[in-house]
């Protein structure tokens, strides 16, 4: 989803979610979806960017609130991937919370 | 680099860019190494964090004020990369500045 967001006005805000995976799927491919799919369904979700390679994955939620993303952030279904994600997905990730303040959108 | 600015106290800022590739590389590979490169030399860089995959990339770098984020703008060689990436790389791109409002590192 490119121009997440494009057509909100700033400020809102992000969450800039980083992590490096451990070897092998075990489930997650069929979570990551699910939880974009709920993610999408939350009061205040105002879109999703996401790519990974061999090195890093990085995905940005954004959202209207800080409200929203605390929300989400305490949704059950999304905790049981938080836990899951700690035990079994992640080598370890960083979690960024970000007051988006402008920007800018450009069609070549 | 994972877990850029991790020693550094919010709140420091972030500019997200996200693209979609053209086809080919037209010496896009060479040009983002040297950005990242001379990025890194720049007064106030705390770090940055890349991830490409078929449909999407996402570089985000992290700074510690505005005005060390309007020098690399302005930065003589950063400007001939933007037009490049205008005319040639992308399909179309967007950028986000953001202020980070809060971080947290986990290793597993």
């Amino acid at each position: 989803m490119v121009g997440a967001a494009r057509n909100i006005e700033p400020p809102y805000f992000a969450v800039i979610f980083t992590s490096q995976r451990t070897e092998g799927d075990k489930g997650y491919e069929v979570m990551s979806n699910k939880m974009v799919e709920l993610a999408s369904k939350q009061k205040g979700f105002l879109g999703i960017e996401s790519a990974r390679d061999r090195e890093l994955g990085i995905t940005i939620s954004y959202w209207d609130s800080l409200e929203s993303i605390k929300s989400w952030k305490e949704n059950s279904a999304h905790k049981v991937a938080q836990d899951k994600g700690k035990r079994e997905w992640y080598k370890n990730f960083s979690i960024r919370v970000c007051k988006v303040e402008r920007h800018r959108f450009f069609e070549m």
